[in-house]
């Protein structure tokens, strides 16, 4: 439905309209939030089990040794199988680890500029550079900006970033020793690494010897619909190109369990997995080894892992499916607003008219609706339009997400109205 | 008792009879472990019961947070006040983190290097130099050489570091910006900082502004004998010198429940914690608050960790016992070796003759004893005499000990004699 506004009058009464009903949610005082990637009630309870699953005699591995001590500081063997199957590499592939898959991008970087990486001449120094495929997710940049690592945006498409820009930045400039990718339901716009995408990282030529892919495999299993897309695994990837040790691959299961009781995991090429082993021994002496064997009790194995998220679908599939409704419903044709209805993941992107996004959250945030931060999904939060908002539809209860969503739609009316009558 | 060995000849003749006593040991093919402070498997019994103890009703905080989901970065409520009483300090002077002590001090020092410290004028850059007592521990110091911090040996007493010493080098030299200290049964001499030795680490003057006292209080309620001693309150002590910023303290429940397991804590001054708490929130969401809570569940209170602490001391204070005795009665009075019983924590140290740790080692890992290696309890690996070695008791079943001991005996015996015979 294409809903034209074709005259100055017609748009000052639409804008009056939205107005209106926009106070009179204002006067329902709403105290919804929909800032973080945050799991309801219901998702959680999915995982009270795993909370009392291990037993003593469950602490033993095949040869008897004992986890509750002291040991093991990559991981247990039963975590690095259940862990590698997750990922789709080798158990000596994978580091299991603590309870953040942050942690181990954070240190992983952290390590980089101290001391290098596998196979590095020299630690990663001053006006080191990484590429971000943008809207992104704020946390990496975050880590970026802290270490005085230089961004530079990449347009996000819905086959990954664009390649041609990638391709030829990386293979300039030596200073640019890695990108950022959440190659399946990326955060936030949603996207699935193609094919192509996957070859053309691990086959470019990078001016830079070291240079690495940061891929935070985020959300592998975290399916909206019966959609089951595949990402090529980027290890083989760059395996078969000669490239073994670009990809550093990260995951965790916060959003499969308990977020901060979950594991996380880091893997990669067996130099890059002796490196970050290394690295780590000065750290710890080991992970949560016994909440390592809580997972491998809870799931058994990966086929586990797979139907337990099948119930998590069956939670927040609904909420993605009022979000694209309430946006379809209250925006659509109006020239306002895009977005595409995500296949997974934790997250909805909207674009709306240039300007206008900033003006949305504080409008929102007087309404009741707490909204991510306008420029949050971009490097040092400047989003150069500021047209891009982040939406997580998963912590509310399907009743208050609806009216979220009428607040947020009247708001993005109100300001688009605004800011078309105000250049008319 | 006193030995004495007054010719050649009967020098000679006690070579051979050790030589003899130690071949026969040897023909036993003994394979025990004596390289590491892990506790033995009946002191994990100790802890099963918190496997699962947590159930789903528990997992929510006094105000309906639900801690089963995102939050609470630096730990929950809870938590910090448990581990505040166990410190000594109030819960807002706490984060309760991860699993391991050694990773908040490894990121705090970290971060110093990368970023400076709370109220510092600058990250801890090229020339930062620490103040190690020796012997200690082996962690701590290579966490220093990695990040190319000088390590300067400062002489360790039965009341704490040689303080004559400290106090004049941290007040000459601005690039002497910390001191490890394990305040109570230091790592490895059992030693306890007196009220003396605490109030001058607060109250020295430091030429460097930023100074800081690494506390790593691991073994605060990790007592093997009967006596109870207390040391002095640093962050009160230092707090009360002017110098609230100077104390770093941190412990962890890895010996009090099952090791990788247990949760974390660093303590400090306001300004210290906000600093760290900056830190972190680029590197974690937050720490597994279950596991937390877990633990609030096991313990109850401060008192259901100490009375737990005594069946701790139950079990291993025998094993500290049958060490002294061993070495009381193969070497006392022979001036071979000095050791002192500790009141608590985990390691025996030893003081062999000059020359003669390594050695030690080596014959006694033939005889399938392994020890620490030699030099371990020093900066860089590097004991000036060769004569101290550290003894961990905990691991084997006492039986395994007393067998252990007669070969380390045995060893030292004849080490000793040949270094005196050939010397002769």
């Amino acid at each position: 439905m294409s809903h034209e506004i074709d005259s100055d009058a017609s748009l000052k009464e639409a804008e009056d309209k939205a107005e209106h009903r926009l106070a009179a949610l204002r006067g329902r005082n709403f105290q919804i939030d929909m800032t973080r990637g945050k799991p309801g009630r219901e998702q959680l309870d999915l995982s009270n089990g795993i909370l009392t699953v291990l037993t003593p005699e469950d602490c033993f591995g095949a040869d008897g040794d004992d986890y509750r001590n002291y040991g093991f500081g990559t991981g247990i063997p039963e975590a690095k199988a259940l862990l590698g199957s997750y990922m789709g590499v080798r158990p000596e592939q994978v580091i299991a680890g603590g309870n953040s898959s942050l942690s181990l991008m954070h240190d992983t970087l952290v390590g980089a500029v101290l001391w290098g990486v596998a196979g590095g001449a020299a630690p990663w120094g001053e006006g080191t550079k990484f590429l971000c495929p943008i809207p992104g997710y704020d946390r990496h940049f975050a880590i970026c900006e802290r270490l005085n690592i230089e961004m530079i945006n990449v347009e996000m498409r819905d086959d990954g970033p664009d390649m041609d820009a990638v391709e030829a930045m990386v293979a300039e400039d030596p200073a640019i020793k890695g990108i950022w990718c959440v190659p399946k339901y990326s955060n936030p716009t949603g996207a699935i690494y193609s094919d192509a995408v996957v070859d053309r990282l691990a086959t470019m030529e990078s001016a830079a010897a070291d240079f690495r892919v940061f891929w935070d495999d985020a959300y592998t299993m975290h399916h909206l619909t019966d959609a089951r897309p595949k990402v090529k695994n980027i290890l083989e990837a760059c395996t078969a190109a000669g490239h073994p040790d670009r990809p550093y691959m990260f995951a965790s299961t916060s959003k499969i369990v308990h977020p901060g009781a979950g594991i996380a995991t880091l893997a990669g090429s067996e130099a890059n997995i002796a490196d970050l082993a290394h690295k780590m021994s000065f750290q710890t002496i080991g992970p949560d080894k016994l909440n390592q064997m809580r997972h491998v009790r809870f799931f058994g194995n990966v086929d586990g892992m797979a139907s337990h998220m099948e119930k998590h679908a069956a939670i927040i599939g609904p909420k993605f499916a009022a979000v694209d409704a309430a946006l379809s419903q209250n925006l659509g044709g109006k020239d306002m607003a895009t977005w595409k209805r995500p296949l997974g993941g934790y997250f909805f992107s909207v674009d709306l008219l240039d300007g206008c996004a900033a003006k949305v959250v504080r409008l929102a945030g007087e309404a009741g609706v707490t909204l991510t931060p306008a420029g949050a999904t971009f490097p040092y939060g400047r989003d150069p339009r500021d047209r891009n908002l982040r939406l997580a539809p998963t912590l509310p209860p399907i009743e208050e997400l609806r009216q979220a969503m009428a607040v947020f739609c009247a708001c993005v009316e109100v300001v688009s109205l605004r800011k078309l009558n105000s250049s008319a």
